[in-house]
């Protein structure tokens, strides 16, 4: 499976806002999934949940992830990007989920009463499809 | 988290053929993502894989699973369904793989050569989020 950097037309992909998939694992080992929003950023990806979401607890007991994001305009081509939390930090000013927000709807969040977490994610390793075919773009 | 049986507004949702994400597990635990074909089957989760996927011999050695369907003509409707593969059998006459093509492509699959695999999930545990709020539909 290969490994960061992407190549720049998968970097391009991801600077869209896709719908995407995160798994994280349960203290005995269980996989559990959600619908994320999140950012491409230079190589690693930022996600944000809710201080209260479980899975905050999962990612603190156990880094690793694997996020799909699927093309918003043709499911049939996704990119898998696999690692760990490196950083949970609480989000004071929600900056981090309005960055989220705007990016996905337009504007900033609008619940202003919860407390909300930071999450970066490391992306150690990647693939991608197109159409069932692997999606290999050539380096730059 | 509740268990199945699904409301009936959820088998409704699951019986469209929406995008979705499947989680598995490496051998070592590290959770592994992919977008997948599905079929809800009177509560369970049919998937199909060709025999070549490593994720064939995740699934041999730890059956969990966790599956996010999203809505196709709004992301922020998905339902997660937990549970575990109860059965990999050889899809010989690729009468799986026909199933779930002709729910998503309207045809037959199009690949006539390769080995594929089908996976019957049994659900254990599901949940479901309508626009950043839990969906609960009553039980009929």
């Amino acid at each position: 499976m290969p490994k960061p950097p992407l190549p720049p037309e998968l970097d391009e992909f991801l600077a869209h806002p896709h719908p995407a998939v995160i798994a994280t694992l349960e203290p005995d080992g269980t996989p559990h999934t959600a619908a994320t929003w999140y950012v491409w950023d230079d190589g690693r990806v930022l996600v944000n949940m809710a201080a209260t979401r479980k899975r905050l607890e999962h990612l603190h007991n156990d880094p690793r992830v694997s996020i799909t994001v699927i093309a918003a305009d043709d499911w049939y081509r996704h990119v898998t990007l696999r690692g760990r939390i490196v950083t949970l930090e609480d989000d004071e000013d929600l900056s981090g989920i309005d960055r989220l927000s705007r990016r996905y709807m337009g504007d900033r969040y609008s619940a202003r009463d919860q407390r909300r977490v930071n999450g970066w994610i490391e992306v150690e390793h990647w693939h991608a499809w197109v159409h069932g075919e692997a999606w290999r773009p050539e380096a730059a």
